[in-house]
């Protein structure tokens, strides 16, 4: 990334006028406690910013899409936000009217401790799906996480943790740039770990360019102290996840309860960034640039951690792809391999099968020849590429160097189809017998019914 | 099944006029023997019928297609055949021109040694991508094959054995059945394990109407002394297909190599089936429809005998969808599901997790609502239901019933979206560790090269 961030502790606080704590109130009815923290892993946070922010949020497009998601597609629109309340544990989803009504009852009763107005007030859930939310317990947690509110390193450590469920790493990011000579902030946290293949758009709905039929619960909520109008915010929050949410795979699986919501609270100062700065099509520059890219930088940090935290993942692939005849073409070539059962099992063994990389792509939806295609590896990022096939057929690259550059925790799968000049990436893991193990579970453990 | 059909001993030699027979001549080149089987897996098999047969084919839509995919899908035209050569262990997929001439020349050398016609002669193989075939073991294994072949029982059994790659059974069925008073019989032997989600046309093309994204190496090898006309065997072959081996998924990848062929030699004496009796959209009636129905019944005891020998697999589930706004929006559905991490893994730990299902259900290409979605469970084919949510609502059954369903080996998992009158099925399998142990594999291991 560009030289002018610098990384600074204390991801959503790290911006002027935020404060957020985590509590402990059983949202999982384990039964040992309400509304305290008796060396259980918290499951709710208040985020709040001391003033009124421009908000912009991206979610799961997911036809069947639980009531927090719901709420905040209807209120972002207004563009304007305060505070965010999220519980992990239970994802209010397919809960019906009810869960709707839960879910405005937690932002309601967060609106009324602060004294802020309801709609400014949004909502995250992530955990079991189809269980209605213990009320009273969320009701306990929200009363007992308010009066701990601040603007502490250590809280945003409480809210990192707070919104995890099968996570084994908090996810936390912050950084600091100059716009027009004020230090501008942002800062992030998020969770991941199965059900992990977000496909977001701003308003939920499926836009025809996005892939379908392959897609996890990720949540990223992210606070910034720069001056941006709310639609700027939206345009620049959507590039931000087009670049990194919307290209990691872990399983392929999409949830119901993705989202990504940012609020921005203008503390910093700087001359406000207008809507126009941000173009639906076309470049940034100057200020403008400089948020997108440092807004780029903390979803794509954030990304990154949910593949490398993963269920069972031992492995960070980049799977780049080049040379297709459109970019619709590249993203479904680089999915279809990224999604393999076949070609990630032999990522898990350090295996440079291009046997299987090749079929993947000839079963994708993208145009491919096979007297075209060049498949080989390098470090991340690297241009040095050791190719495995060049134009169909394997190259003299020894088997010794290739598993070398398999057995790497991290590194690039470059495909060149050699058919047009668009591109893609998508950034995927291995697939182990920890997954499955994690994921055929404990038969009624709420802990694996993801969403 | 009908009534009509009985189940004979033999497999492809139970109709009159076919022999076989499979030998080992070391086509993975373990080195312990050339043309021998010396305690060793056959690895080649010649069928042959006594006289010239009607052929048809149906072969996979991978864009990257095996040199002996290319070779029978430009033969099969002609309509007549008389011999199929298959071995394992080697592909021949992305073989470029040398794999072809290799086909060719395997064809030509059982051609020869029997007195046919080159183009008589059909070519399958199945194991590792992007080897040369060892044409010497081939060619060894053709001289060896051709002086065993006969009509005994037992050289069925090695014909199938033959053309395993990590199946660990082999997989074998003949039926008889009666047109105008005739006794007709067929065989059919195949293999399948992993790499498993055909989707074949009779050209290898691939139709806008197949799923896409989504699909193994399957060979199937099928036996009629029915008499028929070539575009008739066809036709009823693509109806039998698109009922059975189209509608399996072990794993969601599509093979370079799938195949079914199918030798008609006319033996029985019954009366010509003609190609007008099988129309290719509508009803057969009569000897077509009996002829259809056993060649259904072969098929898809053939196809479920992959889908429970797959890799790993413990559980075998009939993905049911009814009530779709389209066909295509059905299978979408069912495909999403069936080829789902979280539900795969979730089966395999006997939990009837319904909060995967609806969520992979959201992420289809199919239209769903989630107010309108019912999932429940029956035995395999019965009327009844144990539902765990209607209506988008989770129902009073017991969670300890609703395990009991899902701990069988066999189950049908019953999805109505009530948008439509379209209904799809799909045969699907669990995804356990033994999944990935096998196929992360041994690095450099033939065994894990699929194909």
């Amino acid at each position: 990334m560009k030289s002018k961030l610098t990384a600074v502790p204390g991801s959503i606080v790290a911006p002027r006028g935020f404060r957020t704590a985590g509590v402990f109130c059983d949202i999982k009815r384990l039964g040992t406690g309400k509304g305290s923290n008796k060396g259980q892993k918290r499951d709710l946070t208040v985020i709040v910013s001391e003033t009124p922010a421009a908000v912009a949020g991206m979610f799961t497009t997911n036809q069947i899409c639980a009531a927090p998601v719901r709420l905040c597609a209807r209120r972002v629109r207004h563009g304007l936000g305060q505070a965010i309340i999220v519980n992990s544990g239970n994802a209010n989803a397919c809960t019906g009217p009810q869960g709707l009504q839960d879910a405005s009852e937690m932002a309601a009763r967060v609106a009324g401790r602060l004294g802020l107005p309801e709609r400014a007030v949004f909502v995250g859930s992530t955990g079991r799906i189809g269980v209605r939310l213990p009320m009273e317990n969320v009701r306990a947690g929200i009363d007992a996480v308010i009066p701990l509110l601040s603007a502490d390193l250590q809280r945003a450590d409480e809210a990192a943790e707070a919104i995890m469920t099968s996570d084994t790493q908090a996810k936390q990011i912050a950084v600091e740039f100059l716009i027009d000579g004020r230090r501008v902030r942002i800062g992030g946290i998020c969770k991941g770990a199965g059900m992990i293949q977000p496909g977001m758009s701003a308003t939920g709905a499926r836009p025809a360019a996005l892939p379908q039929g392959l897609h996890a619960t990720m949540l990223c909520f992210i606070t910034t102290d720069a001056s941006i109008e709310p639609a700027g915010l939206q345009a620049a929050l959507r590039e931000a996840v087009a670049r990194s949410f919307n290209r990691i795979t872990v399983d392929g699986d999409m949830s119901t309860n993705d989202t990504v919501l940012a609020l921005a609270n203008g503390l910093a100062g700087n001359a406000p960034l207008t809507a126009r700065r941000f173009p639906s099509t076309g470049k940034r520059s100057g200020d403008a640039l400089a948020f997108q890219e440092a807004l780029n930088h903390v979803c794509l940090s954030l990304a990154h951690m949910i593949v490398r935290d993963g269920e069972g993942v031992t492995r960070f692939v980049t799977v780049r792809v080049e040379g297709a005849r459109s970019a619709s073409d590249a993203d479904a070539a680089a999915r279809a391999v990224a999604n393999s059962a076949l070609v990630k099992t032999s990522w898990h063994g350090g295996d440079p099968n291009w046997g299987r990389i090749i079929d993947a792509l000839g079963y994708s939806a993208a145009r491919v020849v096979e007297e075209k295609v060049d498949i080989g590896y390098s470090a991340p990022g690297s241009r040095k590429i050791l190719w495995s096939l060049k134009k169909g057929k394997p190259t003299a690259a020894s088997f010794r160097e290739l598993c070398a550059s398999v057995a790497s925790k991290a590194f690039d799968l470059r495909i060149r189809l050699n058919l047009g000049r668009a591109a893609a990436l998508i950034y995927a893991a291995d697939l182990t017998e920890e997954y499955v193990e994690f994921n055929k579970g404990d038969v009624g453990d709420p802990a694996s019914m993801g969403g």
